[in-house]
């Protein structure tokens, strides 16, 4: 190591330990990976939760459609290959945002339990938060805030999830949120309560 | 906005903005995106850059073959597409990164202007800083950690940057480091002094 007193640093070899950047941020990096069916509600969750942990002084992420469809994945449709591809990406770039040390949320149907499983087994079992966000079918059709189900109702949308294309529920989720009985915010209690429970966060203060 | 006493937290609707994360950071998200031939010294210098930051309190991030090649882009190979969709997929990470406030480099041989061009045109000019790293290619023949030069030299390895694959030069890269003449430890200096001049850090106090 050599001192040089001009920026006042001491100089390493190798790589930062994942360690030194958690300490950092006062939090351990981890994969909140959202899934349920179209307008079930993950986005609003995620984003609560985004809000509610940058206010608590953590840096939080959301990994969604908006900001990974049209660039990481802009390449990929709908396909069935292409909708593995997507999820396959979506979880590595999940991985290299937790080895950052960052709290991330995905917001993806992600219907397929292989993929998911995929993306768990890329992470260590504390790294990884499976959320089955959830409502019956009707309810989320009721919703339809970017009117999709119409579409797919009308044919217009083809393989759309829970129309002619599966959902396939998660097994063993770590949280279970029914959307048509609690609120976002509801919601938003019960992951940070878990990310507080597992120590990936600290506690506050009661 | 609705108080919830139980977590003391104000809840939000929409997404955290860009400011709110870089101001809790401290910095400004950026990418500096380091280019020039196997063995030029890019990862060191990376690897030194993200040190110094960590250990200044900020956080920094380096992407480089090793947590991208084996994870997101394992399914890329060596040809002319692979090659570039290999450095379109890290331009979008890092595009996900500065979002997301971090001070991210990247150490890719990257050898094409067109392709560096294109993940410059992804982001706000102050939030790209093309660095071009650079030895005479026979003082990098002679470092050769891996042994890659002399696999091209014996034809075990085909399209090798330098050998018998071009390496295009920037033209207007905010940085040329000339290794063979400056440490690692010096070259930093130039790195972290231009995040200081474009306001990305803070600058330290004298």
């Amino acid at each position: 190591m050599t001192k040089i007193k001009a920026t006042n640093i001491t100089w390493h070899e190798g790589h930062v330990s994942r360690q030194e950047r958690e300490t950092l941020l006062n939090q351990k990096g981890t994969l909140v990976w959202l899934t349920g069916l179209s307008a079930s509600g993950k986005s609003t969750i995620a984003f609560t939760v985004e809000h509610a942990l940058v206010q608590r002084g953590h840096l939080a992420f959301v990994l969604d459609g908006d900001n990974v469809r049209h660039g990481l994945n802009k390449n990929l449709g709908f396909s069935e290959e292409d909708r593995m591809e997507n999820i396959r990406r979506i979880g590595e770039v999940g991985k290299l945002y937790v080895d950052t040390g960052i709290i991330t949320l995905t917001s993806f149907i992600s219907p397929y339990r292989r993929d998911r499983d995929a993306n768990r087994a890329l992470l260590q079992p504390d790294e990884f938060i499976e959320v089955f966000v959830t409502a019956p079918i009707d309810v989320c059709e009721e919703r339809d805030p970017k009117g999709l189900y119409k579409k797919a109702r009308a044919g217009e949308i083809k393989g759309f999830t829970g129309i002619d294309d599966p959902y396939e529920e998660p097994l063993n989720p770590e949280l279970v949120i029914h959307t048509d009985k609690v609120s976002p915010q509801e919601a938003s209690v019960q992951i940070i309560s878990l990310l507080e429970k597992n120590g990936r966060i600290p506690a506050l203060d009661a």
